[in-house]
């Protein structure tokens, strides 16, 4: 376990704690590597768990949203706990319980600010960058009723923890002679070949054509 | 949008209501394909969005822990969200703020039962086979004491609500005309090549052999 950031109550992993981490390296990895976190706040119906669109700027996470949703509201008022996780592979054990998989998650806790107008700009751009690098001087850019629809929140990186799990299966000793299969089934996120849009004449940038996988 | 189930006040989807759907097909397909749903729910220190190992069986969602854990005792005692996210892609638009995602997502709200004795075996078999479908018979099985240390958890389909983005992105009329590549970079979960555990000398079973993709 490498802690360079000291836990909190709620971020001191209990269980498989030697799967715990608070190194902000694996913790931006992790972000970097997503498209979208799951967001848990709640309200008078009770709690809500919704996934957004997210990119990282230096020690924070952002999201955005439009301005009249119930869930941006509620963001900017309580506490959230943010969850990003990666599933890397089935783990099949010798033994029905040694089951696993691998993954790498993050949970962090804490209060979403409001980004200010004038921060709005290149946050949003960082976005882009994060879904298409380069891409950002060859569409239209916002307009000033655009940009004043949309709210941009970020959390601090501040709170937070990641487990991971990687490698073969652990199987309990007396198990090891089964005659079961045991390894590990690789997951991992794919790129296909982009679709251009109908009626789309120009020719593909770099981005596009190096995105299949 | 196709609606076979009344929504209720939390399962209405409001923004882009087009994107919604409450058809139970939908939802178990968005389920199935899953291998981990984000199980939001409160403490005392707050709202925690935690990921959890999930299955389907008929019209439940089925999860399982270890009895002594914090997650497990709470969710017996409270109404919960469960959320599970697809991304399929990258939906790039001729201007900034039309960029979007193609995505499949579902959120359950309700509480989760504890399976009983009786009813734990079938549903933990039922787990495998959606891991590795013929496994079941070739692995130890657990035994009393792995199943006593074992709590699984359903939730009833019955409040649940899921939004799905597909197809090439929406611009502006006005925007049709700028020199901006557009269409949709496709992201899918892909399926690597098999890992023997070291010293597992038993052939690949049909269901590893077909594995990769």
């Amino acid at each position: 376990m490498n802690t360079t950031t000291a836990p909190s109550t709620r971020t001191q992993v209990k269980r498989s704690a030697n799967r715990g981490s608070h190194d902000p390296a694996v913790l931006h990895a992790i972000i970097d590597a997503a498209w979208v976190c799951h967001t848990a706040f709640t309200d008078e119906h009770g709690v809500h768990c919704i996934p957004m669109a997210c990119w990282r700027l230096g020690d924070y996470l952002y999201i955005h949203g439009s301005n009249g949703s119930r869930m941006v509201r509620r963001l900017q008022e309580q506490d959230c706990c943010v969850t990003i996780t990666h599933v890397d592979g089935l783990v099949l054990a010798r033994s029905a319980f040694n089951h696993s998989m691998n993954y790498r998650s993050a949970v962090i806790y804490g209060r979403f600010e409001t980004v200010d107008e004038a921060g709005k700009r290149p946050a949003l751009e960082a976005f882009m960058e994060h879904l298409a690098p380069g891409r950002q001087g060859e569409v239209r850019p916002g307009n000033d009723k655009e940009y004043a629809a949309t709210t941009v929140l970020r959390i601090a990186l501040a709170e937070a923890a990641c487990k991971t799990r990687s490698g073969p299966p652990e199987d309990d000793e007396e198990d090891l002679h089964l005659p079961a299969w045991a390894g590990v089934l690789p997951l991992r996120e794919a790129r296909g070949a982009p679709v251009a849009d109908a009626g789309c004449g120009i020719a593909a940038p770099a981005y596009v054509q190096r995105w299949q996988d």
